[in-house]
């Protein structure tokens, strides 16, 4: 079944609002195993609606309409829904009764040009919206289905669940289950983890795994839509796929699903009831700024201490004097974190020093980074260095910071050489 | 001239990701006087690309593409350019020689798979990135110029920036001066704004000023498009509303154009030579991360303290056991803030403590939150509760921490009320 999305309004088109409506439906229909073919934007535009309705209806199966049932002059939907479906437009008495009890719930009068609300195409069926005066409908455009939403998401989404997802698995007469898996890495570049996972789709034979990607610097995502008869078939299918793709992106997977990076290493922190102190230098406090709010974070995150100097570093951490001014170390770094451990009582310790290039903001300008992980047992460290300006930098050093800490949490090797660095 | 903006990417259309590319595209060109009529999102398929590309080439004058120039073979903009223009693709060599650099100056050698990057459209006018591997280009399609361009946010913007809007504008034989004056505010809401300001822009009378906000919390842009024949007129037009505009929004104006909250802070402590500590607690680090890794800044940040309990906090300071372990209090932040300042020097100490409520993370949720910057001279300090769940507390206190570092440099009162605080 073909599905198109058409959303409407001055406010969408011009990018004064973010777009989430269509995001949130799109999910929503993927999640029960249906796919968006195309989505259309226009304005509150009579001509621009007009078009986009005939478009769709010669093209889909069923198209979803978000936008334009409000009560102002600029809301369109239902005159031109009529127009292209060739029907009149008609007071609907039941909804309109169901608007003034709204209002007089609410003791208030209902303005008059709420009216407009319940005037819809003769030949449309009513979509109920339990929680707002704008009237849901349903009518054929072309050869499709048409389902007309609201733009308040709160409205929308429970229109979208209770009402027009269960008459599009009824009109697809689907029986497929779907299943998105998602692994987050650190370090590997799109085209190095695309050549590294080339095969694992096909372990699959009938095409039903599909591999995909998301990069976001510093992460990046890699994502297997699996498609089955049912749960137990998706499972089969996925197994083997997920065992090897683990097996060959190996440490770098840092995550899977909705977990985070920083959620994990608090959950390995928190598992052994330990607690963490962090030391960082040009990451200005983004390092702690991942774990120290997050739900649970109080019990294990002992305390944070930012500084642009050496120096003050070693002040901070009771080190005064003690910290060589002079050119960035492993051993530097292993200092830090060992009195920072100590300073504060924590179990663990991170210190992430960055030595920033000197220079205009440039590509080529680059960081070294020194970083150590002190713990009761031991400390271990590695320098980087990252090209790639000064943000670029920033991030990098934040996400090798955490990630060393989740590898040496995990008791995996804290050194393993990454994509983004020279050595 | 018609605009259309084309998005392309299964990520996009399956809603895995929120289309900010699209309202940033959109909001730019608007910036300019240019308007969007028609949004297009297709997923990687090369049906729905080539249908795309044509329909936008026979309606539009100009189309944006984004996405789909990555190197993977989900990448297809490239191909479907060249087949909608009935063209052959062929090697950029220029563009090849770019990337084995981009990769080189990295010291990493370019994967195979990347020289897909440089296959062009032969009729393509390269348009330049100077900060990917994602090469921009602008070709014919039916009747319009359609402009290609990467996903990656950072490569988008400066590529639509410096390339994009330049041409378009060009194209549009638009004679017209605009210039956009932007005030950022934090503190009033939009609707609060919107009645302040009622009537600024009629102080032109010819409508060439044009009033618009943009919300993004916690703070608020205001925005004045100007029309003009030339310069000087558009400066003349502007000079008597952006100082009606200044008068009525006051001291919630923190910064202007360009400028951030942080820059502002920044160089008001520069350039009185100052220092500033900053201590905090539940926003985990998010005001050091504002300001610390600023260029400039390492002159100025001195040292950040982190920490989720008020004892800690205190130890850090060399405050220990004198911080009361009840109710937060102002003096306990004025205590903090002093204690800061003697402890690591710096002139200017900003503590923003926060004490979040119990109980589960709803729109209910609060925190309070007393504060206090403690100069040679004096400490100023407040209270507040901001509701809204636990990102917007926290969010809402690094706005306030900043802002009231701000106006205690630019000499306004510290205590102004807010929309956003309960009392």
């Amino acid at each position: 079944m073909r599905i198109e999305i058409i959303c409407t309004g001055d406010e969408v088109l011009t990018g004064r609002i973010v777009n989430t409506n269509f995001a949130y439906i799109s999910q929503k229909l993927e999640d029960v195993g249906l796919s968006v073919r195309w989505e259309t934007t226009v304005g509150d535009d009579r001509e621009s609606l007009l078009r986009a309705f005939q478009l769709a209806g010669e093209r889909a199966d069923a198209v979803i309409v978000n936008g334009g049932l409000g009560p102002t002059v600029d809301d369109l939907s239902q005159e031109i829904a009529a127009q292209a479906a060739g029907v009149e437009l008609s007071l609907n008495d039941a909804w309109l009764g169901r608007m003034e009890d709204f209002f007089r719930r609410r003791s208030r009068v209902m303005p008059p040009n709420n009216t407009k609300q319940a005037m819809l195409p003769v030949t449309a069926e009513v979509i109920d919206n339990p929680i707002g005066t704008a009237c849901g409908f349903a009518l054929d455009i072309g050869r499709a289905r048409f389902f007309f939403t609201p733009g308040v998401p709160r409205e929308l989404r429970r229109m979208l669940e209770e009402q027009i997802i269960p008459r599009l698995l009824a009109k697809s007469g689907l029986q497929t289950t779907i299943r998105l898996k998602r692994f987050h890495s650190y370090g590997l570049g799109e085209s190095h983890v695309d050549t590294l996972l080339a095969g694992v789709d096909a372990l699959v034979p009938d095409g039903s795994v599909k591999l995909g990607f998301r990069a976001h610097y510093p992460q990046l995502e890699t994502k297997l839509t699996v498609r089955g008869r049912d749960v137990d078939d998706v499972r089969a299918k996925l197994g083997p796929v997920e065992r090897e793709v683990r097996k060959r992106l190996g440490n770098f997977i840092l995550a899977e699903d909705d977990q985070t990076l920083e959620g994990v290493v608090l959950a390995e922190l928190a598992r052994r009831e330990a607690s963490l102190a962090t030391v960082e230098t040009f990451t200005g406090g983004q390092i702690a700024a991942r774990i120290a709010h997050l739900p649970g974070a109080e019990k294990v995150f002992r305390r944070g201490v930012v500084g642009r100097a050496l120096a003050e570093i070693g002040a901070a951490v009771g080190l005064a004097g003690a910290v060589p001014a002079g050119e960035l170390s492993r051993e530097t770094a292993e200092a830090v974190a060992r009195a920072a451990r100590e300073a504060t009582g924590a179990t663990h310790a991170l210190a992430v020093l960055v030595d920033l290039d000197e220079g205009p903001d440039r590509i080529e300008l680059g960081g070294t980074i020194c970083l150590a992980i002190a713990t009761e047992r031991e400390t271990a460290s590695r320098r980087s260095r990252i090209l790639g300006g000064r943000e670029w930098v920033r991030l990098g050093a934040v996400e090798l910071g955490l990630d060393c800490l989740r590898r040496q949490l995990q008791g995996l090797p804290v050194y393993e050489r990454t994509d983004f660095e020279k050595t």
